[in-house]
């Protein structure tokens, strides 16, 4: 588009040097691009190949079980990236922590789109008991991470149960968040999950001491200006009617 | 083990007399009997009439497209009875129906048992599109069905997404808890679910308009000795310390 003349084409090396690590790293970057945007079964090795711009014999030379061995491979290293995002310093109000990996979180969610829904409905051809391992070992990480930031050395089952469904809660946020068009905007739903985790905290905390003792602590380090007390003060005029329930 | 002596046999009959729809009725009832304690993949078409008591072609006969067809078949029957499970007279305290349709559900979760694991969890070998699609719409009957009794007509995204959530979780906790040997009872595993819908709807009436009209309406119908008062009345001493958050 920029008018007469033709610009001397710049030869491009047909590969790039990179160590087999690299290379293979490339080549899982360029499949997650494609499960992205498109059903696992509709990508193929070849498009691998093609967005990566390589030849498909060096595809097939990373991935010789075929399809199945990248699907695999992909999701493995999507996992790690995503348990790279719950991590998190165990600093400052409980909520903010929370916020900011739900932050990561959400943008993993939103960047890896159809292939995190396709994962999670199940159906697909290429879910095996191996996949669904590795999608359970990433909750099991991130109930782990959020229960040593309540610290609580040895959660008992219903602070762990709680944990456990507001993580499958959340998974299903997103799901419905892909679902609808990404509406309404990462933040506002990252802001009524952080909410969802307060609420069900408080509401395990009414039957389980060891749960009250966890929401005593983290209440203890929240600010007035913070999601909690947000929440407190938009709740009040909701119950404010409810008195004869007391 | 009744003594000296062998009793008689009693001739049974080689087949009950059934129509069509008895015999088809009679054999999903056999296989859900067997998926309720194996995994899909190791329940055979033989392993039914077994159950059953009834030969092997007349099992292929029914399900002549196999395995496939007939965990299709006992998936779709037990979709039916679980959509009636959710089935609720709109009277009386919000939490007293919800409680109620739970117990349904719950007792459901504990007959259906492997199968409704591995249904849930994914990666079985006869997991489908269609076997998603059929697990999808029970789940968007179930969220009908508490939007109706919410008695909003016309519900916003948030409020579908608070009920969507909830749903999930419902379904995360019971898979937890077939998983944890069915620990906690199923009375207290269900009132900490019904604790977990109100938590769940206040902390989006205290963000969404119309959330919160449902929310007061039926608050208003709630009793003090029903959950709501139950659960206000241990959550106050848990919050009595955070009056810095106000």
């Amino acid at each position: 588009m920029n008018g007469s003349g033709t610009a001397p084409a710049v030869p491009r090396p047909a590969y790039r040097r990179l160590s087999v690590e690299q290379r293979r790293s490339q080549l899982l970057g360029a499949a997650l691009g494609l499960f992205a945007q498109r059903a696992p079964e509709d990508v193929s090795l070849d498009d691998v190949a093609t967005a990566a711009e390589v030849s498909r014999p060096l595809v097939y030379r990373y991935f010789p079980g075929g399809k199945q061995q990248l699907y695999e491979a992909a999701l493995r290293s999507a996992a790690e990236d995503l348990e790279r995002c719950f991590a998190e310093p165990q600093s400052g109000p409980l909520t903010q922590r929370l916020s900011r990996a739900l932050d990561r979180y959400l943008t993993f969610v939103d960047g890896h789109d159809t292939g995190f829904s396709a994962l999670l409905q199940g159906g697909s051809v290429v879910a095996t008991s191996r996949t669904s391992a590795i999608v359970d070992q990433v909750r099991r990480a991130a109930a782990e991470q959020i229960l040593r930031h309540l610290g609580e050395p040895e959660p008992g089952p219903r602070l762990r149960t709680a944990v456990r469904m507001w993580i499958t809660a959340v998974e299903g946020a997103s799901l419905i968040w892909l679902d609808g068009g990404k509406q309404p905007p990462l933040d506002e739903l990252r802001d009524g999950l952080v909410d969802h985790f307060i609420a069900l905290l408080a509401a395990t905390a009414a039957r389980d001491a060891q749960t009250a003792r966890v929401t005593r602590a983290a209440l203890a380090l929240e600010t007035p200006d913070g999601p909690v007390g947000d929440l407190v003060r938009r709740l009040l005029p909701v119950v404010r009617d409810a008195s004869h329930l007391l």
